[in-house]
């Protein structure tokens, strides 16, 4: 596809393109890059409030319309050895996932986040990024709704692994139970892992 | 760095080095990484007996070692936008990944593993991958212990928020946990979150 076949597409003048985008199809591609990114930073607002699984529901709500509007962009862009990718389209990546990290550590409420604490966070949205380009590599299944809830328990679990030998994600943690409703996914999980290791007694 | 360089440090006469890499530096790469990839998957092999976590905790202890010695080679290839990447060294990279998931599939002992639990292993490696980046960045802190035994902990946390909604996941938590020693890093897991799900009793 060249620079043409996009003024073509778009109804524009090749003139107008071409002093929009000097730099070509790669300054093209950076520029819907960066438009994609304000989108998907502006998926990761949500207000403070609630429970956080709902909080996290709906993000991941979110961010999985946005991977399956943007399917073949997306995979194209994650997959690495992108042909596309360039030090300036990673940074404009790695700024997207820095946002989703420093969102999620605003709504645990935690007042200087320790190591621990940011490395189970960072390797959670890789974890997320990880089962979308799975999702989209086997023909969208599960159903979206059906990954959205595994990527919360994921969450929690991931949570209250580290919470075991971390004491701030341990308050973190008390503090985010509490919220929970029993009859949400939280209270269903909780349900369903105490008599799962209830079995291993040996263990307790 | 030249050829030339190379050349040098390795006490080889130049045309010696340009027979043996006629494609130049790259070739060369590519070389060097598939020795290292090769060198990875011998890491992941492990006897199939014993408790999972020994297994898993044996495996995790020769790749944070590669990792440690490889570190400055392993961030460049892995950090998107490395320079030295081609579609042949990310196909390298993807083989090793694949090679992982293969191997903890064949230790968890299911036939035919079905597509969730197969998201949760190739879920947990990119976790691995996440984790030993963070880890490199950050001076590699924690110790290499503490980060083993916290990379088992989640494994085994993503494997029991699996195992709540898909039932060969739920029998190989079983079986797994059935072999588990009181005295291990899982006993000590499990007895510390049944209390702390106890907390929050309203979700019981």
């Amino acid at each position: 596809m060249s620079l043409d076949d996009v003024a073509l597409a778009a109804g524009a003048s090749r003139p107008l393109v071409y002093r929009y985008f000097p730099g070509g199809k790669q300054q093209l591609y950076e520029a819907a890059l960066r438009s994609a990114a304000d989108e998907l930073e502006r998926c990761f607002e949500e207000p403070r409030s609630g429970p956080l699984s709902g909080r996290l529901s709906r993000v991941l709500d979110r961010y999985l319309a946005f991977v399956d509007e943007h399917d073949a962009g997306f995979s194209a862009l994650l997959q690495s050895g992108s042909v596309v990718e360039t030090s300036r389209t990673n940074a404009i990546v790695d700024e997207v996932r820095r946002a989703a990290a420093e969102e999620i550590l605003l709504h645990l409420a935690v007042k200087g986040p320790g190591a621990r604490l940011r490395m189970m966070v960072r390797t959670w949205i890789t974890a997320v990024e990880a089962a979308s380009l799975i999702w989209l590599d086997e023909e969208k299944q599960p159903p979206v709704e059906e990954l959205r809830d595994w990527l919360v328990d994921q969450f929690v679990a991931m949570l209250t692994a580290t919470a075991t030998t971390d004491p701030q994600a341990a308050r973190v943690m008390r503090a985010a139970l509490i919220m929970e409703p029993a009859e949400g996914s939280i209270g269903r999980l909780a349900r369903r892992v105490v008599p799962a290791l209830g079995e291993a007694s040996h263990l307790l």
